[in-house]
């Protein structure tokens, strides 16, 4: 058995309680596994005397040098979360020779370029499994398994709490504020939901296996976002009916060589396999020239799924440690160099609610729109069903169109919605697959 | 970018033209990011001059030497397929200190430790993901990202003929011979089916992932198997109406430090991710201590999927051709020691058809034997139907058992088979998940 391991971590909170733990209660079996011990030697955190859930073996401290330029650490695991002051430990890490694991979407999706170039200068490894998908294996397969494909599409469900609430919304009992509220209670919701619900942490997520999926930059202002905040249980109900089932999908596509990365609610069929990807679990399909679809599916979340993909990546690196030469001979840097496609551009189909008068000649005059400019209907439905709404009476019709450009929806949306028959536009949501 | 990688190739079937394909025209590619070339030097075949699908650029031979000696060539691979002479060219192979990928699942499920330890010993390493689920990363995720898990159940849908076979035969306008003729036709069945349809091939993928999986030494010979050759089309139809599909399912658990290893038909919850799985696609479903749930999910066969694994196993390989020190530290010898549980000690809850005279007394009868050997029912079901034959009517009775010993569920079935008023055992399969 080879030399130990020694790791320092930087962070305590949930994630890092579950990383301690499992390399404390699973040393034996690491080891052996391994092929040499790892061995956690510090951990950084705010208040050494603060009570915590876990107290690992590992002396606590305060002062990140004590890990950063403790020349005996081998590896330095970030769990801190946020942007700052991760990221300067991180690059602090790689300057003086260790190799890092982080679970950080934040930090990976903005810095991960130069974070990369910066390991691959001083001959280090960054493993951030943990950053996409919690414990099932996806950057390890991006980087390595289906690396002889070109990939042409990426769809991910990439947020538990907000599949948790679609979940929930689509079997008709809750709305949007009653699924939030559970989530909340659950502890599946932050207090604060901005950055599931609007799609934020989505777009993280989608920037990094954007990026290995084209082997291109991707920055997350590349990424389009768009929340579930304003679906509407209607909206739950055509879907059902129409054969569909609305997810929070993060989307790349590799089209006539330009990449487009979206974030939005989306229609999946019934019958595929993302529709059946329920409650908090992620799941990640992929499409390329030689593999076909293949698609990975797992809890996305929690201390459990986030520390077995830490310490994996903790004994990836330990194979490394102490051997001389480049951590690894395949890039980290892209290979190739990609425009991305913006969102006005994207081909796609669209279902659109929209509230109307209930008067014969409203469905022609927002058909006639649709076609001015050039967005073919695939299907018009008006069910009886009103909304009553200040004692009067609107129907609601729904529309599926054929694909078409992004602009031209949005144009002929913005033009019906200023017809005096329309009350409001209910939803515009994209269909896919 | 460092040295080109020589890989010289044993076979030229319809896998080794699809790699070789790829190898070829997707050269420029895969030297960028593997971060060396790749370069097919020479292919083993048996006719030099037959024509062939594809036609690589390297030279072919008919001496194997030709390949197995050259000092120049770095990586072999394997896609000869059957047990030998694959397997004595890939010892030949290891022990001249070349890396070997090979796509055999049949030499690795019988041969795996020998050669992994060979490979270990000569500081070699064996590349062996397209062995199971065909480019469905699975090896990669098994050897490490899954690594610090303790798993305990290991489910697949690991053989794709059967797949489409038994999703046809739920539509309920197929007979199993139907469905074989189809498959054959399609050439998803090859003409002398019986590796597939037996579940011998499901054995062997098991054997390899049951080994990974649980970190112990399994040969095809610990895994019980059972095929599809005797489903009715009256199976598919009470399924359907209990809520669940019929999959053969190849199942590896870990029950009080015991492997149990089968392959059989089996009851899968309509609603779960496995029972989605349709037509040639593969699934594995693993469950860890830390991770939970993990599906993975797939093309588990042809030429594109695999040489996806193939060509990636290649280029991970890459990155070690030429680094001097072990090829790797995570260890390929298991590293537990755990007895394999016998079939007759197996617990799961079955689904037992039974074609008996349609007769007062006769539930009594059946339900009694069951009583007294333990094995508790959780319901029965008679439907009208009656199943006319030699003029006689008989009635078609459906037995749900709680969880059982399976021993004691084959003592009943043989007392029961036994009774004067039963016609016969119509089926016995187990129910799962």
């Amino acid at each position: 058995m080879g030399d130990a391991v020694r790791v320092g971590m930087l962070g305590l909170g949930v994630v890092g309680c579950g990383v301690a733990r499992a390399l404390d209660e699973k040393a034996d079996a690491i080891a052996r596994r391994a092929g040499r011990p790892v061995h956690l030697a510090r951990v950084l955190v705010r208040d050494p005397q603060r009570p915590r859930e876990y107290t690992p073996r590992a002396p606590l401290t305060a002062d990140p040098a004590e890990i950063l330029e403790d020349a005996g650490i081998d590896v330095v695991v970030e769990v801190l979360g946020g942007e700052q002051p991760a990221c300067e430990y991180i690059l602090a890490a790689i300057r003086r020779g260790k190799h890092v694991v982080t679970a950080n979407k934040e930090v990976m999706a903005k810095h991960g370029p130069a974070i990369l170039a910066a390991a691959a200068e001083q001959g280090v490894d960054v493993g951030f499994e943990a950053s996409v998908g919690g414990g099932i294996p996806l950057i390890g397969p991006f980087r390595l398994d289906l690396l002889a494909n070109e990939l042409t599409s990426v769809a991910g469900i990439l947020n538990g709490t907000t599949n948790y609430m679609l979940t929930a919304m689509a079997t008709g009992t809750q709305t949007y504020a009653e699924a939030l509220a559970e989530a909340q209670r659950l502890g599946y919701a932050e207090p604060d939901p901005g950055n599931d619900v609007e799609g934020i942490d989505a777009a993280y997520k989608l920037t990094i296996l954007g990026s290995l999926a084209f082997h291109t930059r991707v920055s997350p202002s590349d990424v389009y976002y768009e929340g579930i905040t304003r679906l509407a249980p209607s909206d739950f109900r055509y879907a059902r009916e129409l054969g569909y089932a609305i997810k929070l999908l993060a989307l790349g596509r590799l089209v006539d060589g330009a990449v487009e990365l979206r974030v939005h609610p989306a229609f999946v069929p019934r019958s595929s396999m993302l529709a059946a990807v329920d409650g908090v679990y992620n799941a990640v399909q992929v499409e390329g020239d030689l593999v076909g679809r293949v698609l990975f599916y797992g809890r996305g979340a929690g201390p459990g799924p986030t520390s077995s993909a830490v310490v994996a990546d903790i004994m990836d690196l330990a194979q490394r440690v102490g051997i001389s030469g480049p951590a690894r001979l395949v890039p980290l840097a892209p290979t190739e160099h990609r425009p991305i496609r913006p969102m006005r551009d994207v081909r796609t189909r669209y279902y659109v609610r929209i509230v109307a008068v209930d008067r014969p000649g409203v469905i022609a005059a927002i058909a006639g729109i649709f076609g001015e400019l050039d967005v073919s209907l695939a299907s018009v439905l008006q069910k009886e069903d009103v909304v009553l709404e200040e004692g009067s009476r609107y129907a609601e019709i729904v529309f599926l169109t054929h694909e078409a450009r992004e602009a031209a929806v949005q144009d002929a949306i913005g033009r019906i919605a200023a017809l005096p028959v329309v009350h409001h536009i209910g939803s515009l949501i994209r269909v896919e697959g």
